[in-house]
C-alpha cells in the first residue's frame, strides 16, 4: 500500500504542475520558466543520486571514479532538467553551488551529455579567478602561474561567455602580466564594465552560456547527425580546480593503457608541465608518460605519480570494466583524477579490447560479444577511407556496399574488363547496372551508379562481390557520348580520371585517398567464435557463384541459403546458349540448347557441392524474365541477329514481343517453370547429376531446390510433380539413389497468405523479403531511389523498407505466413533470405517467429552471426 | 442414437465395398463392374423418388407433368448411377424394365441429364418393333404406318447402336415395305445375324449404346464447354410409345405460347400428321398450330386436340411456373404429352417472360429477378453478332468489352479520328493502347489489340466507353510498316478492310456480319426496378468523363465511385500543359502550368457535379507516373522539343530520367502527391472551386476526394493536411463554406494490413481490387495476358483473378482490411471499385463484409444492380 502522505504529496505536486502548465499556456513560456527555482544539483559522492539518464555520462563516470577511491576533486552535478531550464531563462542560485567549494571557490565547468560522441560546449576552467585570487595565487604558486590562470579564464570568459572578438584575446597559456592586463582592458573597453570579479556572477554566466550553446541550432543538428535523440539533454559538472600550475611538479595530462588503433596493451598519452585541461594533448612540448629512448617522460620526472597513474589505470579497468583514458592533473606532485572517458578506438581496437577484457575475466564472453556493434565488423572486412584523410566529394549516393577503392573511371563494362586485363584498377560508372554488366563489375574495383537503391541490381551484386559501391548518386550527370560525368558542383570527370569510391559512407571522392587495410585478426575470429556459442539461430549465406561460396565459407556461413542460378547464365558462352534457347521456341532446338546448358550447370553445381561439403545448399530455380538475357541496344540486336543467323527484323520482333511493362510482375519465376517446363526440368536434372557426382558414401549431398515467385499452391504441385519425375528418371538412368528437399520462396503477399496450402507440399519455405517488400508496398526497389530519400526525410517511412524490414506490414505477412505454414506442416524449415537477412532487427524478428535460419550476402555473415548472438544474450539476460 | 442394426448394416456395407475395391484394384475395373446388379430404375408416378440430381431434368419434368394430370405415357426412369454402371459394363436386366410396359412392349428411350443444355445422345423410338409387331400394327394401323414404324427403328438401331454405315439406311419417314426389307437385309449382311427380334435384347443394346455415348471423350468435352461439371451424369427415360402413325388424326408436334425471340405471348409450333419424335420441327410439310390465313393448321384439323393443348399450356405455365414447349403426339385423335422443356429464348425474351410471369402472379417479383442471369443484361445493352450468322474468325482473344461492331481497319489513333471525321466506322487495331490512344478509341467503333488482358488499358477504356473490344489476340501479327495485320491462318488484312469485332465472344471476324440491335425495353427497366427494391448494397459507377457519367446516370448508378482525373489531361491542350508542368521543374513555371490546368479542371468538375446533382462523386487524385504523359517515339520527342523550345538532347534526357523499370510500382499515386505536392493542391483547389460553382442552396455538393496508392498512414496525414489547407484558403478567398470527404484507395497489401492506422484519418476507404490483385499476386495485369490462358487451362488459377476476385488471397486482404478499418473507425464508408465491382461473387463478398457500395464501369451497373438483388433475395430465402 502506498503511504497516505506520499499520495497526498503526489496529488499536491500534480495540482501544482497543473497550475504551472495553465500559467505557462496563458502567459507564454519565458514568463513562467523564470520562476523555476533551481534546486536540482547534487554533490557527487559514492551515494548521490546520479545517473547517466539524468546527469549525463561524465557525471556518472566521476561518481564511479569516486567509488573506486580515486582522487577526484569535489564535484557538483547539474541535471539535464536544470540545464534546460537555465537555457530557457530560469534563474540560478550559483551561490548555493559555490558554497560547496569553500570560501574562495576555484572551479571548472564541463559538459556531461548522455554520450560523449554527441559533442557539447567546451569546458571552462579557472572560474573564481579575479584580482584578489590573482594576488593570492601569485604568492602561493608564483606570479607566472597566477598570470596564466587568470588570463586563461579572462580569455575563455570573454570569448565563450561574452562572445567578444577572439582576436583581442590571444592564446593565454604563455601569458604574462602584460598579456593579462591587456585582456582585462580589452574586456572593459568592449563591455563597458570591468571584468566581473564576483565568482557567483562568473559561474552564473558560464552555466547560462554553456546551457544555451547546447540548445543552438547547429549544435542540435550536429549531435542529431551523430545519433542523438531530438530531446537529448546536457548535464554540467562543476568541479574544484586542480590548477596544474605552480610548484614542481605541476602540470596536466591524459593517459591510456591500450592503443586506440589496434587495441594492444601499451601506455599512451601526453603530459605537459605547468598546464591545464587538454593543453598536453595540443602542445608540441608535451612529453610521453612512460620511460622511453626518445626523450623525457613523466616516469622520469615523477616516478611516484607515474606509478600511481598506472595503478589507477588498473583500478579503472577492473572497476569500470572498460579501457579508459584518464585525465589528470599534478599540483606540487599531488595527483588528481579530473575525468575518465572510454578510450577512443578504431573498429579493430574495439574488437581486441573486448576480447582482451573477456580473456582477463574483467567481463564475460557474452558481454564482450554484446559490446561490439555488429555493423562495425563490416569495416574490418573491407578497405576503408582513412578517417583523417581529406575528402573531395564529387558524388553523394546510397552507401550500397561497404569498403573503399581507388581506380580510373570507366563507363562501360567492356572498358572495365580492358582495364582489368591491363592490370589497372577501374571504377565502373553506370546509369544503372543490368545483368549484362556482371562481367564488368567482376573486373572493376568499385562501382558508382546514377540510379537505384539499397536493393538495386548494382547494390546487390556489389555486396555479393564485396565490391565497394555507391548507387543512386542522382546529383551526377552521365554524358555517354564523350564518356564523362559531371559532378553536382559542375566539375567534369573523364574516363581515366582517378577517383575513390567510399561505399561505407556512400560518397565518391576525387583523386586518390589514403585507405586503411582490412583486418580480421585473431580477435575478430575469437569474438565470432564466442558469438556462435551464444547464438541460437542459424546463419547461411546468399552465394551465387563458386567464389561467393568461398567467401561464405571463410566467414563460416552454415550453408548457402540462396543460390541464384541465373547469374550462371551471363557468362559469355552460356549467354549465347540462353539466347539460342529463347529463340528456339518449343521443340527440339530448345531441348538441344538446354541440354548443353545442363552439362555446364552440372559442373557448376558439382563444384559448389564439393566446396560446401556437407553444408546445405539451397538452389533457387530460374527466376528472371527471359528478356533480361536479350540485348536492348540497336548494336546488341544487330550482333544477336548475326550470331543467330536471323534477319534483324525477326530478332527485333522477338525481342519486342518479350518486352514487359512491369518485368517485376511479369513472366518470371515459377510462371516460366509452369509455362516452359523444360527450363526447370533441365535445371533439376543438372542439380541431380551434380548431386550424384559430388556425393561420397560418408557424406551424401542432399540439395535443396527452391521455387521462386509462387502465388498459388497449384504452381508448386505442378513443378513438384515434374521435378519428382526428373528425379525418378535420373535415379533410373544412373542407377544411383539420392535425396533432395523441395521448398518455396515466399515473395508474393499471396504466398504468405496461402502458406497453409503450400506448406504441406514442401520441406521448407524461405521468405524473400526483397520482393515481398516490393509487392506489399507496391513499390519497385529500382524505382524507389528517386523519392525514398524524400520519404524518409518527411517521416513517411521511418526507414527505407528495403534496408530495414518493415515490421508492421511485411513483418505481419512473415509471421502470419510462418504461423499458417507451421500449422499445416509442423516440420517445415523456415528462413528468410534477401537483403534483410543480415539486419539485426530482422534477425530478432525471425528468431521470435521461430525461423530456423537467416541467409544474407557473404560479407554480412559475420555481422549476422554477431547480431544473432547479441539477441540471444539479451533475451537470456532479460529472463 | 443411431439404431444398432443400422450401424451394423453400415459396417457390413463398408466391408463389402472395401472387398469390392480390393478386387477392383487387383483385377481391373471392368471385371468388377460387371458384377454390379442393376436395380435402380423407377416407374415415374406422382410419388416416385425422382429428382433432377439423380435422374435428370427430363425425368423430373415428366413427374411434374404427371402430377398436373397431363396424359403422359407410362415412363421408367434410370438414375445417373445406373447409366454410369451400364456404360462401364454392368449387366442390365432389361426384362424387368419391359415388364412395366405389358406383354408386347413398345417404347422409346430419351436422355435425361442434369441440364438439357449439356446435350446428350439422341432419343431412340419404336423399341420393341420386330416382325411380329410389324404384322400386328399392319392390321391395326395400316401397312404403311407399320412399315414406317419398323423401318425407323431398324434405321436408328443400325446406325446408333450397331454403328453401321448410315448410307445403307436411308431416311425412314417415307419408308415403304421395300425400304424396310432392304434395311433388314443390309443389317443381316453387315452383322451376320438377322435383325434382333427380342425386345429385351433391343432395349439392352439401346441403353448400353446411349450410356456409352455419354461417356465418349468428345461428348464430355462438349458438355464441359457448355458448363457441365466433369462428373455430370446421364439418366435415361424409357417411355411407352405414342406412335403418331395410324388412323386419323395421328401425328406429332410441339407447341409453345410465347415468342422465343421477344417473349411476347403467341402460339408457336409445328404439327405433322403421320409423324413421330421431332419430325414436325424438321419437315417443310409441317403445319402451324393455330388457325391462320397462310394455310392449314391443327386448329382447323382437330379443334378439340388444339383446345386441349392450349389448356395444357396454361396448366403447365401455372404448374411449372415457366413458359414450356410441349412435345405431343396424337394417336387417332387422342393426345399424349411426351415431354416438356422450357421455351428456348433470346436474352430479350428471357427478361420479358420473367416479368410477364410475375405480373401474372405466376411467380413473385423476387423470383423473376432471381431468374435472370445478370450477365445476360449485357447482351441487351450492346449490339450483338446474330447467333445464326456465319463466322469467319480472323483473331481470337480476350472478350474484354461486350458488344459487336463492324468497320474498316485502322492502325493508328490518327487514322481512327480521320475515319470518324469522314463518318466512316473504324476498328482500331493496336499492339496495346496507351493513354495517347484515348482519342482514337473515342473515334473508333471497336478495338482489337495484340496484347493485354481483362484489365489492360484497352479493355478498361473500351468497357468505359461501351466500345466492343477484343484484347490479347496474340495470334495476330501487326506489320506496322505496311499497316496490315496477319491473321493466325496467314491471311493478311490491310487498312481499310472491313472486319467485325465481337467483344462478347472475344473474336474478330472477317467482313461484315449481321448484328442484332440492343434492346432495353420496358421489361428491362421493370426487372431492374424490382431488383432495386430487393437490393441492399449500393451500386455506383466508375466514370471518368462527362459522357461516361451520363451513361452511368442512364443506368441509374447511385453515384460515381471512381472518377479518374488523369484521363482529363490527355486532351490536346491539356496534354501540352501537363508536359509544360513536367518540364517546368519546381517553382514558378510549374505553378503557372498548374494554374491553367486548375481552371480547366474546374470546368470539368463543375459539369460533372451539375450532371450528377446530389449524387455522390468520388474523385481520385492524380495517379499515373508522369512519364505516361511524355512521348516515347523519336518523332514524338522531336515534336515535344519543338513545342517546348528546348534542345532535343535535353528533352530526351528529361524523358529518359523519368523512365521507370516497373511503372506500376514506381513514382505515382500518393507518392507524387507527397513529393510534388503542388499537383494535389491544384486538383483540390479545382474540386473545391467546382463545388462552390455547382452547389445550390437546396443541394450543396459534397465532393469525395480519394488518395491513390497509399501504403503508409503518414502519406495520408501529409496529403490530408495540405488539402485541409487548400480548403481553408478557398473558403477564405471565396467567402463560401463547403464540405468534402477525404478517403483512401486501398490498392497495396500494406494499406489493407495497416487499415486500422489509416481509417481514423478519413471518411471512406475504397478497395481498388485491380492493383490490389496485381500486388497480392506479384502479377502485372498488362503482362499476365501472355500466360494467363495457360494458367487457367492448367488449373493453376481457377480463374483469371483480374476477372473474378480471388477470394482466398485478395479477398482475405479485403476482409481483414475492412475489419481493421471499421475497428478503428466504425463510421467509415467501405466500398470496392475496379473491375471486380460488377461481378456477382465480388458483390456477394463485399455485402457479406459489410461494404456500403460497389462501383463498376457504367455498362456493368445494371448487371451489378441485378446481381446484388439476387444475393439479397437468396439470403432472405435461406433464412
Amino acid at each position: 500500500m502506498p503511504d497516505a502522505n506520499a499520495v497526498q504529496q503526489l496529488a499536491a505536486s500534480i495540482l501544482e504542475r497543473w497550475a504551472l502548465l495553465r500559467m505557462l499556456r496563458s502567459k507564454g513560456i519565458a514568463a513562467v520558466q523564470k520562476r523555476i527555482e533551481m534546486e536540482d544539483f547534487v554533490a557527487v559522492d559514492a551515494n548521490a543520486p546520479v545517473a547517466t539518464e539524468t546527469h549525463g555520462e561524465r557525471a556518472k563516470c566521476l561518481q564511479r571514479l569516486i567509488r573506486l577511491d580515486l582522487p577526484v576533486p569535489a564535484s557538483i552535478a547539474l541535471s539535464f532538467a536544470t540545464v534546460r531550464s537555465i537555457a530557457s531563462g530560469g534563474t540560478m542560485d550559483a551561490g548555493k553551488v559555490l558554497a560547496h567549494f569553500g570560501k574562495a571557490p576555484f572551479v571548472s565547468v564541463r559538459p556531461s551529455s548522455g554520450d560523449p560522441e554527441w559533442g557539447g560546449p567546451e569546458a571552462i576552467l579557472n572560474i573564481g579567478m579575479n584580482d584578489a585570487r590573482h594576488a593570492e595565487f601569485a604568492s602561493l604558486l608564483g606570479p607566472e602561474a597566477a598570470d596564466r590562470l587568470y588570463s586563461r579564464f579572462v580569455q575563455t570568459y570573454s570569448v565563450q561567455v561574452a562572445h567578444l572578438d577572439p582576436d583581442a584575446f590571444e592564446a593565454a597559456r604563455e601569458a604574462d602580466a602584460e598579456t593579462l592586463r591587456s585582456m582585462l582592458d580589452a574586456y572593459e573597453a568592449e563591455m563597458d564594465e570591468p571584468f566581473p570579479q564576483d565568482p557567483e556572477r562568473q559561474l552564473t554566466d558560464v552555466l547560462k552560456s554553456m546551457a544555451r550553446a547546447w540548445e543552438g541550432t547547429s549544435a542540435r543538428l550536429l549531435r542529431q547527425a551523430r545519433g542523438a535523440p531530438p530531446d537529448a539533454g546536457l548535464g554540467l559538472v562543476v568541479q574544484a580546480m586542480a590548477a596544474g600550475l605552480g610548484p614542481p611538479e605541476s602540470g596536466s595530462g591524459a593517459i591510456q593503457f591500450v592503443s586506440g588503433d589496434t587495441g594492444e596493451a601499451q601506455i599512451n598519452g601526453r603530459y605537459l608541465g605547468q598546464s591545464q585541461g587538454r593543453d598536453a594533448l595540443r602542445s608540441k612540448d608535451a612529453i610521453c608518460l612512460a620511460r622511453n629512448s626518445r626523450g623525457a617522460s613523466l616516469e622520469d620526472l615523477c616516478p611516484e605519480a607515474f606509478a600511481e597513474l598506472v595503478s589507477f589505470g588498473a583500478t579503472c579497468r577492473e572497476g569500470l570494466r572498460e579501457e579508459m583514458q584518464i585525465e589528470f592533473a599534478l599540483v606540487g606532485g599531488e595527483l588528481s583524477v579530473l575525468d575518465a572517458i572510454p578510450v577512443q578506438r578504431q573498429p579493430q581496437a574495439e574488437v581486441r579490447i573486448a576480447v582482451t577484457l573477456a580473456n582477463d575475466e574483467v567481463i564475460s564472453k557474452d558481454e564482450a560479444v554484446s559490446r561490439i556493434e555488429p555493423g562495425l565488423l563490416t569495416q574490418l572486412m573491407h578497405r576503408q577511407v582513412d578517417p583523417s584523410a581529406q575528402r573531395d566529394v564529387l558524388a553523394i549516393g546510397v552507401a550500397a556496399s561497404p569498403g573503399a577503392a581507388t581506380g580510373k573511371l570507366v563507363f562501360t563494362s567492356a572498358a572495365a574488363q580492358a582495364a582489368h586485363a591491363r592490370g589497372e584498377p577501374a571504377i565502373l560508372v553506370r546509369r544503372e547496372t543490368s545483368p549484362e554488366d556482371i562481367r564488368g563489375m567482376h573486373a572493376a574495383v568499385g562501382v558508382l551508379t546514377e540510379r537505384g537503391g539499397m536493393t538495386s541490381h548494382a547494390a546487390m551484386v556489389a555486396r555479393g562481390l564485396g565490391l565497394p559501391g555507391v548507387v543512386g548518386a542522382s546529383g551526377i550527370v552521365l554524358n555517354r557520348r564523350d564518356r564523362s560525368l559531371t559532378a553536382e558542383d559542375g566539375r567534369v570527370f573523364k574516363a581515366g580520371d582517378c577517383v575513390t569510391i567510399d561505399g561505407t559512407s556512400g560518397t565518391a571522392l576525387a583523386g586518390e585517398v589514403p585507405l586503411l587495410e582490412p583486418s580480421q585478426g585473431e580477435a575478430f575470429r575469437t569474438i565470432l567464435d564466442w558469438a556462435d556459442e551464444a547464438r541460437d539461430i542459424r546463419v547461411r549465406a546468399n552465394a551465387d557463384t563458386y567464389s561467393e561460396a568461398r567467401v561464405a565459407l571463410a566467414f563460416e556461413a552454415e550453408g548457402i541459403g540462396l543460390c541464384r542460378t541465373e547469374h550462371m547464365f551471363f557468362e559469355e558462352d552460356r549467354l549465347t546458349l540462353m539466347r539460342e534457347m529463347i529463340f528456339a521456341g518449343n521443340g527440339e532446338g530448345r531441348a538441344a540448347s538446354l541440354e548443353r546448358l545442363v552439362s555446364l550447370q552440372v559442373e557448376d553445381f558439382t563444384q559448389l557441392f564439393d566446396l560446401m561439403e556437407c553444408k546445405p545448399v539451397c538452389i533457387r530455380l530460374f527466376d528472371p524474365p527471359l528478356h533480361e538475357f536479350l540485348p536492348k541496344s540497336r548494336d546488341g540486336l544487330r550482333d544477336l541477329a548475326d550470331a543467330m543467323n536471323l534477319p534483324l527484323s525477326e530478332v527485333t520482333r522477338h525481342v519486342d514481343a518479350l518486352e514487359e511493362f512491369n518485368p517485376m510482375l511479369g513472366l518470371r519465376g515459377v510462371r516460366l517453370g509452369v509455362t516452359i517446363p523444360e527450363i526447370y526440368e533441365a535445371q533439376a536434372e543438372a542439380i541431380f547429376l551434380a548431386t550424384i557426382h559430388a556425393s561420397r558414401p560418408e557424406r551424401p549431398v542432399v540439395p535443396e531446390i527452391m521455387i521462386p515467385l509462387v502465388s498459388a499452391s497449384r504452381e508448386v504441385e505442378l513443378v513438384r510433380s515434374r521435378i519428382e519425375g526428373v528425379a525418378a528418371a535420373v535415379r533410373t538412368r544412373m542407377g544411383v539413389q539420392f535425396d533432395y528437399k523441395l521448398g518455396v520462396m515466399v515473395e508474393t503477399p499471396r504466398a504468405a497468405l496461402r502458406a497453409d496450402e503450400i506448406a504441406p507440399q514442401v520441406a521448407f519455405l524461405s521468405f524473400g523479403t526483397n520482393d515481398l517488400t516490393q509487392m506489399t508496398y507496391g513499390l519497385s526497389r529500382d524505382d524507389a531511389g528517386r523519392f525514398m530519400a524524400d520519404y524518409v526525410r518527411l517521416g513517411v517511412f521511418p526507414e527505407d523498407p528495403f534496408h530495414h524490414l518493415d515490421m508492421d506490414g511485411v513483418g505481419e505477412l512473415l509471421s502470419l505466413g510462418a504461423d499458417r505454414a507451421r500449422g499445416s506442416n509442423p516440420d517445415l524449415v523456415l528462413s528468410i533470405c534477401g537483403e534483410h537477412g543480415g539486419d539485426q532487427d530482422s534477425i530478432a524478428f525471425c528468431r521470435a517467429a521461430g525461423f530456423d535460419y537467416v541467409s544474407c550476402s557473404p560479407f554480412r555473415v559475420p555481422v549476422a552471426r554477431l547480431a544473432a548472438a547479441q539477441i540471444a544474450i539479451s533475451e537470456r539476460n532479460a529472463t
